[in-house]
């Protein structure tokens, strides 16, 4: 196991028992430890507050749960796992027969021993999710079973983090997951991880180019609220990253943002082909995750993913068994290497505009035009620095980004992102 | 003969006869006939008004007129057909030699049984149209001719009827035809009723998404006093048809609006397709109707037609044969049909925006999200309403037509009708 | 040898022996000549002017120069070949061994009977140019060279010719040369020429549509300097012509401007293949000439270049053997023949707007429709003149120019001409 593989496997291992949900002391919890990684700011919105279409509900607080038999025996124990209780369930201390109570439970439709995940954050409700063998013993009960549910409704606030790493360029990209989801480990914890580990990566970046917009949000609900809090910034922002179910022992995947054409797409699937892994391109679709909020129109952000086994497709998902057997640390470090091959690109991505449109700059002036001719300028693969400049000059509109000059000339990149600085800092270029 | 057959031709043989020019009270008497059938306004625009760069001719009015040999006979005659007489010719009352008569007679150049239709509506002038036998005849006669057209050109009006139909878009669709023709059946009597009896159908649909502005008016001069009289109105508007030539025994067609590309052309070859009848697509051509006017580059509404016997393309077009045989009022009901059908197709487009851009709506807080999940969501042709919710939410963007995204999303466009309006209701979507 | 030829004959023994530069009295004395040819103004630029990343540098005089062995005897001579002396050598006046002079000796690298060309316009610096011969001579020398360049550098101007020859459309169309090359005669005295007598061949052009700004600057300095002090008027130009290396032995070839798809480059195609010459097709490329400066962000000029023996390709590129040899009039007058059809096509471009877009013209008020029909109307290529006015009138929307609608007409566009400037008669169309 290497280091960060067994950094990460302490983190999933504290991580993975928190019952979080989309308000609570336990999402408060994660954040704080997240902030060992990286000093996230912790900033909560009120219980109440109208998000455009939405109103942030109560603070849910679930201390224990339990359905007894006439013996006292616990059937079904919250301690066990925080998945018997659904997510949001209001509390309940009653003693009833299972007429009564079997509309209230709920079992997997295709694994017989997974615990499924359930919430009803927005109607009040109350609800367990047992096992199929739980089930039939709760079923076959002939005496009254006591059914406690010890929890709380009640005003308080709803928290998230964030995180603005800024760069040479205001303009900024947005990582985005949900710390929403109580214990289950490709969905949403492995994402969590590796987005507070990637904002260490790229918080220690030299000479970083982009403004990263790091957010930690309860899914939709947290994600709006972000939204509406942070309206302006969220206009101006044109790439975002959803990053979730990141560390199943399946394949890699991405989803399409949902302008097909946008060079995130194209960026992403280079960096997954040249990372040689075998990989499942999936198409935009307007279910999944918080791209729902970003990518809405008055938005538009193109927002793309990187999966390791993409939520909706794994057998476990939304299920017990999304746990720390299928979740590895190896899994999640492997994606994790991914998504920072997938930074240093977006890194690579410049774009540069004349400083003055006007005719040629006076190379020998800047100390860029090489008295003497032809022979004396380098070459880069058969072009010599000359050329290059002058083409760079010419094509440098605030458009096109370094990697399509390169395209365009056949030349590399990364010397002409060279050559870019170089003209920046003589002041024939500005970086946009 | 059904209903509707047995009413087109009680309108047709009492319209048919009267000598309708572009001014006169032939053309009021036509609109008020009309006015059994739909309550259009008569317009009237004074002699001499400035329309662009023309002017509104004097009136003409046409009592009498006929061509007698030395014994009084009348070798040709009016009252046997209006054609007889070139329309707005002035008045005559002479005796006169062949020699003096002939530049004023005119022929038919390819059928000797017909009378051809000739104007002369700016250039002052008289004429007399016969068939070849007559021609011949008068030709032969030794002694002077009598020679009387008892017709009057004076200040008055122009006419024109007008109907608008509001729907619950006040988008609105032109729908045009020309009052202007004499005894001549296929163009334009067939036109003038068929929009007649379609206006009648839009009025009575229930639910009418559109608006129609539906005009009657005298061919070129008259739709050109419309535009100047109505210019911001017309400005405004993006589909328009004009209905002519549609109750001859030969093949349907249609002819595609300016831009082939727009949605109008489209939505015609697929009603024609779906009624199952051969038709025939011709190009857009500048020659042609009042497409000449409200296409021009000021207005630029995509008009398009559908035929039954395109002008210029039957034997009998602009001659007596174009008559009461060879248009029959089952022909004509044919081709009403087809139009109903282009109503029906136009009224299911539907264009709606979201109310507020930002983020999702909260459906369960409108009603429209079923707490319980996916089971419960009824299905269309394979997808949820709940997809096709999200997908129409994220697409209705004031410009995708609802077919469109139909299109997209390979579902049924009157199931995502219903949703969209749904969506209205809940305050979701705006109609535009 | 035709009268034209012999009249460039005698231009070119005139021109071919100044010592031009970027600044000098030999450049004044270069379009003093041109003004026998046509009425060009002289503009003096202060050096010291500053022009965008530019300064005019300090104007440069030559003398004599000659570097001589111990006896005295001129080994080589600026009185032999004015490319003896690099351009813009500062004085030398002094006594020295091979070893310090060699740096300052420079030859060609393939060409052994070739005197090269070089300049150091911003570097101070003073150098000859030489044979192998020479070369060899000058190495083998024992004793000390007399080394003297008798030049000057002060304060003064940089000379420029502009002609603006005005035309019925306000719209120009760029022609640069460039005149600041001593003795060679592709390159650039084949260019200056060639546009001074295209000027001419302009200015006779009777009914001359579009408005046209020639200028003889000196390469880059002067271009820059040009536009730096008409920096409106060529941000409002479209079309620009360098001219340059028009007078060599070889292929015809042109050099297509920024935009491939700007109809400047399809123009000159058809030209060349109408001239049934063989000729070279090349892509744009930052390298060239002065469309460097009006190709840049700030004027986007599309320019374009017929060559003959185009610059960098042939062997004698910027050396002595550039000389009357290479060079004839004969070959310059067929480039130039080039040159005046492509100004003849370019003049046939024409473009029109409809002087009021709302609906139809009335034709016959202005004359323009016969009455009586069909078969009056004068044909063109199987379409009646009265087709083509109504399609012209209809297609002229101030962008599709003349020929455009020709072809979507499949009609003549010199036929199409004739009847735009009828519509321009009457007012109906206004030329753009």
């Amino acid at each position: 196991m290497t280091e960060i593989e067994a950094e990460l496997d302490r983190y999933l291992k504290r991580l993975f028992p928190l019952c979080r949900s989309i308000t609570g002391e336990p999402n408060r919890e994660t954040l704080r430890i997240l902030q060992e990684i990286i000093p996230l700011t912790i900033h909560e919105v009120a219980t109440g507050t109208v998000v455009y279409d939405w109103i942030i509900p109560d603070e849910w607080t679930i201390r224990d749960a339990w359905i007894a038999d006439a013996n006292g025996q616990r059937l079904v124990d919250f301690q066990v796992s925080n998945l018997h209780v659904m997510s949001y369930s209001e509390s309940v201390d009653a003693v009833m027969g299972w007429e009564e109570l079997q509309p209230h439970i709920h079992k997997h439709s295709d694994l017989p021993e997974a615990i499924p995940y359930r919430t009803s954050y927005y109607k009040r409700d109350w609800g367990f999710c047992v096992t199929h063998a739980q089930y039939a013993e709760l079923k076959k009960q002939q005496g009254e079973l006591t059914v406690v549910i010890d929890s709380e409704l009640k005003p308080g606030s709803l928290s998230y983090g964030e995180i603005l790493i800024p760069g040479q360029s205001s303009q900024e990209i947005l990582l985005s997951c949900y710390i929403c989801h109580p214990s289950m480990a490709n969905d949403s914890l492995s994402g969590v991880l590796l987005t507070a580990f990637l904002a260490r990566y790229i918080a220690e970046l030299k000479d970083r180019h982009w403004s990263y917009r790091i957010v930690f949000v309860p899914e939709t609900i947290g994600a709006i609220a972000y939204c509406a809090l942070n309206e302006a910034a969220m206009k101006q922002i044109d790439i975002g990253l959803v990053i979730t179910t990141v560390g199943g022992p399946g394949k890699f995947g991405y989803k399409n943002s949902f302008d097909p054409a946008h060079p995130i797409n194209k960026v992403i699937k280079t960096v997954l082909i040249e990372s040689d892994v075998d990989f499942i391109t999936y198409p935009f679709d307007i279910h999944g995750s918080d791209e729902r909020q970003y990518s809405s129109q008055g938005f538009g952000i193109n927002v793309a993913s990187i999966f390791k086994d993409k939520y909706y497709e794994y057998d476990y998902y939304h299920s017990s068994l999304d746990d720390l057997n299928f979740v590895s640390s190896k899994q999640v470090a492997e994606t994790l290497s991914i998504y920072e091959g997938l930074i240093d690109k977006l890194e690579a991505r410049r774009i540069f505009r004349r400083t003055n449109p006007y005719c040629e700059v006076m190379l020998s002036r800047h100390g860029l035009y090489q008295v003497g001719g032809g022979a004396l300028w380098p070459k880069y693969g058969g072009r010599s620095e000359l050329d290059l400049i002058l083409w760079l000059l010419f094509l440098s509109d605030g458009k096109n980004d370094i990697r399509d000059i390169a395209a365009i000339l056949q030349a590399s990149s990364s010397e002409l992102e060279l050559l870019a600085d170089k003209l920046v800092e003589k002041g024939a270029l500005v970086p946009c």
